[in-house]
């Protein structure tokens, strides 16, 4: 049951295939010929029914006294394996890089295997209560100066705590699902009053998500140090944005429509642990310090991101730029004693940094319309139109050369209902 | 089946009891005996284990063709039946209405009553989303004036549209469940930096919640006349908020740990139906007119509100008075395609009036602290205290001379973990 600290594959998986044994993420899946969802881990170009696997293995007596990984794999989203908690999550892990890694395990997982091509992926989370969080210091500051003018780019509390609010955890979906543009009120600052029409400022907001399990109790809190087990792992995130909507609803109570009509995140959520080469030390958090429920083991992760638009790619961010961490940020959300759920979602906000060709949304990137972007078609774009396609990738340094995909979450804008 | 047009029951309940026939609220509940939760429909002080009685009537016949109501009432929440829609709801009330109208029941429905002392009451519903609103005039009005007083106190977008926001759907708590005191960063305007510890301005907000069932698809809108197909009932809300953390967080994004906390609903959801001898036009929306999406037979709700504590009834809000109406709020919730869920849950946002002993919160009640409650103990009250218990009831006019209870959402504070 222990993996080799390198360990190898006896699948036929290019060492630098960025979903290669030292990736494993979980997804859920079906196929035509089983349309039930369960649980698929990617290695390479294939899926594992990772549930079908653990059953053999437990019914043959292999498993051990462990966790039952069958039974939480035997389900139509991760949540049950989330509740398991984060012991459960590495002994799942150290399982599945033996028996993919073993050549002895050839001939009983090889029936499990399925082809990318021949499934359907679905959304991996049923998400409990999801919280966008807004932790780029570039990303604050551009929207401050675009949206706020008149004030600091900053506002007081940005460096003192990791600014979040509740999204709409219903409309959250997995990539390749269609995004109808929505439709709402927007007035300019010189209209007389508000109009109602599809949004004419459609946005993207390149991030991370944190995908939480380990439940728990109400009047509890988790700190920074505590945070790695409850932090599953990674997907890569789209919040979608309707700036004019936005911008004439959120004050004083934040954003609503702008945002709820739609989040996608992608098929596949890489777990913490495969992203331990990618830990990095924050940018800086010295003026002011934070204070002490702040404080801790607050890694960063050095995850590199790139948007594309109809194939152009149009920014890459770096998350490692991030000013407020994933811990820190659950540490904040729970201070309050607020519980946790499985398959709470958190995202970081727009991933930018201090120049354009870093920054994750086409507010900043187009400075809200005023500098549009070309693309490869020679067309130009200030927001996105529709039939645009919006494909945000990323990945990770794994240990040695290896690479680490977190996937993609694409998504083609539909016209106006 | 058909009700007469004022049903009478065999049950002895006073004609005036705030439960009586024209009431039926649904709930969940368990017994000693038999500690599953299941659906519960109160009558005078009784509990109804309706699924009990439903499935009784299906296995004898009686029932009929209709939705299986035994199956979705056997369940730990009332979802299931909130996915049946309109057409089950109104068949299930019409059914409660001659079971526990028509003296040939007596003996088949006698056996599955328990007494309400006698039962414990759950969460009512797994609530999906959870969405506040702020819709009363005065409640906007007063806190403008108290948080932004260089700026109008009523926002620009106001009157064009219900503001709300995404809350936290893993903390909404049933009637009874205790509070425990949040602790957070405070800043007063004049102090240096923030500080970290519990709140000192713990608050509550009388509110009414209102209830989602009738699931909806991505991408679709529901209007305001199509409103009373997805809402199914109402419940009294008790959105605490802890002040000092609200203030220093909530600008750019809105409230977040300042009320993610804790939601208490009352254990009782009131049947839409029930209130229908308590529909009143709105107050007036005619300048500005709102946009035609917002239009339509937008009703509002009669109800009266009282809110104590330690037993000192310190307001009256009447909900009669809040500008914008739930159909409208459901409107506008949905205009951008955002989808439903069932179990989906709104809150009205704060009811308050225009005289002081009508606020529902004690923000406006003292002042934001400066012009204290006396309670009658003689002890002062500018904000909670730890041991304090917060009753919030409400009732609204039924048919004839009948009162409709809403039933109440009690909760005590706890001193900071």
């Amino acid at each position: 049951m222990t993996p080799t600290t390198r360990p190898t594959t006896w699948l036929d998986v290019a060492a630098e295939h960025p979903f290669g044994i030292d990736t494993l993420p979980y997804g859920v899946f079906s196929t035509a010929d089983d349309p039930v969802r369960r649980v698929g881990v990617r290695i390479g170009d294939l899926v594992l029914d990772a549930g079908a696997v653990a059953a053999v293995g437990r019914d043959a007596g292999l498993v051990g006294d462990g966790p039952d990984l069958a039974t939480a794999w035997q389900t139509p989203s991760l949540n049950a394996f989330l509740a398991l908690g984060r012991p459960a999550w590495t002994t799942a892990r150290q399982w599945l890089t033996e028996v993919l890694g073993q050549e002895v395990h050839r001939d009983g997982v090889s029936p499990h295997l399925h082809r990318l091509e021949e499934v359907t992926l679905h959304l991996p989370v049923e998400v409990a209560d999801y919280v966008d969080f807004y932790a780029s210091e570039d990303h604050a500051t551009n929207v401050g100066q675009i949206f706020r003018p008149d004030n600091a780019a900053l506002p007081p509390n940005w460096k003192h705590l990791p600014i979040g609010y509740h999204g709409r955890s219903g409309t959250v979906v997995v990539s390749g699902t269609d995004v109808v543009r929505p439709s709402g009120q927007r007035k300019g600052p010189n209209d007389p009053a508000p109009v109602f029409g599809p949004s004419i400022r459609l946005d993207i907001e390149a991030e991370l998500g944190y995908v939480v399990g380990g439940a728990t109790e109400l009047g509890t809190r988790v700190s920074v140090d505590e945070a790695p087990d409850h932090l599953f792992g990674v997907v890569v995130l789209n919040d979608w944005s309707a700036r004019d909507i936005q911008a004439w609803e959120y004050v004083p109570l934040g954003p609503f429509l702008g945002k709820s009509f739609a989040t996608s995140v992608s098929a596949w959520v890489t777990p913490l642990e495969a992203l331990a080469s990618a830990r990095v030390p924050l940018p800086g958090q010295s003026d002011p310090e934070v204070l002490p429920y702040l404080r801790g083991d607050a890694f960063g992760l050095d995850v590199h991101v790139e948007v594309s638009i109809d194939g152009t790619v149009v920014s890459r961010p770096e998350h490692a730029g991030m000013y407020w961490s994933p811990a820190q940020m659950l540490a904040h959300l729970t201070v309050n004693g607020a519980s946790l759920r499985d398959g709470d979602l958190f995202g970081s906000g727009t991933i930018s940094g201090p120049t354009r060709d870093t920054r994750g949304s086409l507010l900043e990137l187009t400075w809200n319309g005023t500098e549009p972007l070309t693309l490869q078609d020679g067309t130009t774009r200030g927001f996105l139109e529709d039939g645009d396609t919006v494909t945000i990738t990323a990945w990770a340094p794994g240990p040695g050369d290896a690479r680490i995909g977190l996937g993609e979450v694409v998504g083609t804008i539909r016209p106006s209902a």
